[in-house]
């Protein structure tokens, strides 16, 4: 079959691959419906994270099960499936604790931009849905593997409560989602912090009540003045640099949370800063295993939806194209049809 | 009157200053019934900030309202009141917000190691009892003037729960008000770092089901051993180094909340690392005005006795004597008689 395998910096290609099989009885195997290039398959992209060998890409997936072996009991093969682009047991403490992406037995997903992709802990990582979706449902079911799983998990962890104002800095498709789970949450205001028109738009479609296109000192300036120098209830970072951290931090209140979900890349935080400021940190790799039941609900009922944030579609074969798109910043994320 | 003055490390000195005066219509002035010395003055008093000049020191207090400022309606002339360490207007956005201690018009307490204390911003910063409280509470209710209501901030900001279990990393004055707070908040187990054996009888006493003595790698591996490798779904950081800072984070479950009072000296955090390890933090001074009345009320019902953690008591004119005292661990924390 084909699969994506990234070689080096800007170096992706689609070529002929091993088709997956069950090398453990918890394995299943699916073929994917969609799949989609992230805005965290960049660093390796752009170089930012070292690839010493051939990487096989992609994390976000759903489709139909193939196969499962033999100690698999959750799902069976028919069932349309979405799961977590981390894998967990759902059993350990970690899980049962709502930190699916802390399971003791975290794996990384890898090789889904791929038609077939093998998914070890299938109990824990999949989620059927009752019936097999309609087509257009796709894109969004897609979406709740990861960007939205991860939007949520941001507003999740900056505590956004209904009536409070959020700001969230980063306009790509995890910040996007972010606004869009902020609204789900009742913000009651929305900033995001984007300086492109179609994101802006996409913003203000998810729910977004303000745009601030300033940046740094400006920026922070602005939110200040939006929020009658108070700062914002909830932040939501979702880049990962120094710089968008630093933004994040200045525009909450005190006593507030910043919910971040950008892989940190040369970030650093002065602890005295932090003190004095008094603002709080949660973030990390998102639980999505925890709200896929209640995300895939919701667009299944149609009442989001985040397959929107898909703004570009390309058959698998155009993957290198669809990574260039998202790199220029002519696309906010890539679906991939397999 | 008498005051304590810092020179420079190592070098305190009571002398004659000046009785303080009102200065602005919101100053109220306090003939304290007693002061004390703060784990946080040992910083400027070891050297590890620099003092330049000299320093009125302390900034823990109770005592009778002795005169008030034209615009002060709070609190009256003959009144006992409790006042935090931090002082605030109670009205801003952060106060509102229950974070007083980074009010708009945030100021520190200093110059209460003397028999007379001027208090700026009388109504947002102080609370009054009902009544005159009997002689034997007053070591406890200037507790709650920092040492308790940092270590409830500690215990609130970890988010310690019903049933939950908590460590406690620093087994300081504050550590111990910590546990007391954990305990009172409801938690199933309470786990104390401590290596003296006058602090680990205090803890025991405070709540704490279990000591660890073990500090660096063998404390976290004894935490560990301790919550079946799990970690703490709580954990307070109360000294405010990067070894304790490091400690608490790795004795952390991920998901869970640090909770750090300790004023961070050369503390820094990887965001990488705190990504991944899936800790959160919130920190900084505490807003102890927030929990004065909750806290007063515990103490003049006789639920909680936070005044034990005072093992030496002084008259002013040996302040100098409390330091060394402190310094040394030859005391937890010295009650001043003024």
């Amino acid at each position: 079959m084909l699969g994506t395998m990234l070689y080096g910096a800007r170096d992706v290609r689609c070529e002929e691959v091993p088709e997956p099989t069950i090398l453990r009885p918890t394995d299943a195997i699916l073929r994917l419906s969609a799949t989609c290039i992230c805005g965290s398959d960049l660093w390796p992209y752009r170089g930012l994270n070292e690839v010493t060998a051939p990487m096989a890409m992609g994390h976000e997936y759903c489709g139909i099960v193939e196969e499962v072996g033999s100690a698999v009991t959750t799902v069976k093969p028919g069932q349309f499936v979405v799961g977590s682009f981390c894998l967990s047991d759902n059993t350990c403490p970690h899980c049962r604790f709502g930190f699916q992406s802390s399971c003791e037995q975290r794996e990384f997903m890898t090789a889904a931009q791929a038609p077939l992709l093998r998914v070890p802990l299938a109990d824990g990582t999949l989620v059927a849905t009752p019936e097999l979706p309609p087509d257009d449902l796709i894109p969004s079911l897609l979406a709740v593997s990861d960007v939205l799983g991860t939007g949520w998990y941001a507003a999740y962890a900056a505590r956004v409560q209904a009536g409070s104002t959020a700001v969230v800095v980063g306009d790509g498709a995890v910040g996007l989602m972010g606004v869009l789970a902020a609204k789900q949450m009742g913000a009651g205001r929305i900033i995001a912090m984007s300086r492109h028109k179609t994101r802006q738009d996409l913003a203000l479609e998810f729910g977004a009540t303000d745009i601030v296109s300033e940046r740094g000192d400006a920026g922070i300036a602005r939110i200040k003045e939006l929020t009658a120098n108070i700062g914002a209830d909830a932040v939501l970072e979702c880049v990962g640099t120094q710089e968008s951290m630093q933004q994040a931090i200045e525009c909450a209140r005190p006593g507030s949370m910043i919910g971040y979900v950008g892989v940190p890349h040369g970030v650093e935080f002065d602890g005295q800063q932090l003190f004095f400021s008094q603002r709080g940190l949660l973030g990390g790799p998102a639980p999505v295993r925890r709200f896929l039941p209640d995300l895939i609900e919701l667009v299944l009922e149609r009442k989001i939806e985040p397959g929107k944030v898909f703004d570009l579609e390309l058959p698998l074969a155009d993957v290198a194209e669809g990574y260039r798109a998202m790199d220029e910043r002519r696309a906010i994320k890539t679906l991939l049809r397999v």
